[in-house]
């Protein structure tokens, strides 16, 4: 058994009834948007990374509390749909929620609407909880009660983020990661990818709208200085990646299905 | 004469009297700060020329109105000078004000303090307004009236941007331009030559917080798919910067003086 305020052994599930999603109020800034002054696939799912940790922080079991017990969140895989991406300068809402968890795996959700309540995003986040020392999983039906007590019972919105097994390129381009890429834990930040992905694709792809679902799949994590090779496999209507580290270790698989 | 009701041929100074200052309160989300949490020069270079789009609109001359008459504001150079960077998730005030103009270029200038009042950045922006179908200056004293009765009358609080003439690097990168690199006119945005710059940089310069002064003469736009190539000059205490298009036309020049 760990010490610390926020451990207990028979930490109880289904405590959720007086629980209630968090809500967040947003604002599109010029940096979130592109040349179309639309929001960015990017820069959506920033702000919804960033509410992840924020929700958690002030539920008790966010980073703060973890990092002095050597532990930290780390992303396992997201899954996005837009409908539609807001325009600049527009404010929009961003509901949360943790739905539930089992011993590797907790799931926090997300739904974006515009002020007129329409609603334009889903994303679900799967995260595991590591042991910075020993470099292993912590068991979540062990640990982290304030955690385990702030479930929503409230299913995902949209599927679960897929485990993506094989992408087989015909495009490469590579990356050396730098300052600017590498987020707190001095390792590739999520929404960096997915732009290394999108600078990929045409920019009408980019630019036209459409509506789109992601799934990212995290593999290994990958450090300042390293060269990642981005692969990219174009699919009828899809693409696929894979950005991989000189050894050739997979780090990060994703897909973009344009509707 | 223009027609249009941003125009006058009259346009008088020194209406200044009644017009004060914008006061912005601002909050530093997590993709604002490196590693070290504490905000990168590029991420409070963005919030301020953020600001500056935003307080030009909300004064009647900002690029909404100037587009459909062909007509906007372009960065011709900018200082910044920070003693400090603050921390993640802490709040600040954004002070901003034109404080004169002549025939090319607008001044406007920026205070940035903490929650206790103290100051901690300061920076002087100069525009110049461009014709976009004649692809010329426009005379800032014969038109653009919300302009020119919106000056402050109080100096900028650091020396203004200097031109920046002869660079001799030694060291070289090259980047493609890519999506995630362009602003609304198609144009690299200003802060990622900023962040193409800092990133040639060792990782210590960048994150031992010593008081900087940064200076940026933008020369040439650069656009999508361009191959620009960033020459870095190390002198004492300081970090020279020139970055060039593929036939040689210089787009950026830029110093780092860390103090």
């Amino acid at each position: 058994m760990k010490n610390g305020s926020i451990f207990c052994i028979f930490a109880v599930q289904n405590l959720s009834t007086m629980i209630e999603k968090s809500v967040y109020q947003e604002y599109l800034e010029p940096h979130g948007v592109d040349f179309t002054l639309h929001a960015t696939i990017a820069s959506l799912g920033e702000v919804i990374l960033n509410r992840a940790g924020e929700d958690a922080h002030r539920h008790g079991f966010g980073i703060d509390v973890l990092f002095p017990q050597n532990l930290t969140w780390v992303l396992s895989r997201m899954s996005m749909e837009f409908e539609w991406r807001p325009e600049q300068y527009s404010h929009y809402k961003l509901e949360t929620w943790v739905s539930d968890y089992n011993r590797i795996l907790s799931t926090r959700n997300f739904v974006l609407s515009d002020e007129q309540g329409e609603v334009f995003g889903h994303a679900v986040t799967q995260w595991t909880m590591i042991d910075m020392k020993k470099r292993s999983f912590v068991d979540l039906t062990d640990v982290c009660e304030a955690h385990n007590t702030a479930i929503v019972d409230e299913p995902s919105p949209i599927e679960r983020p897929r485990k993506i097994r094989n992408v087989s390129p015909t495009r490469y381009t590579q990356h050396q990661v730098v300052y600017t890429d590498i987020d707190f834990n001095r390792h590739v930040n999520t929404m960096r990818y997915i732009e290394m992905m999108l600078n990929m694709l045409p920019l009408e792809r980019l630019t036209e709208q459409r509506p789109v679902r992601v799934d990212v799949h995290f593999l290994h994590e990958s450090h300042y200085g390293q060269v990642l090779t981005i692969g990219l496999e174009e699919r009828e209507g899809s693409d696929w990646f894979e950005v991989k580290a000189e050894d050739g270790t997979p780090c990060v698989r994703a897909s973009f299905e344009w509707k």
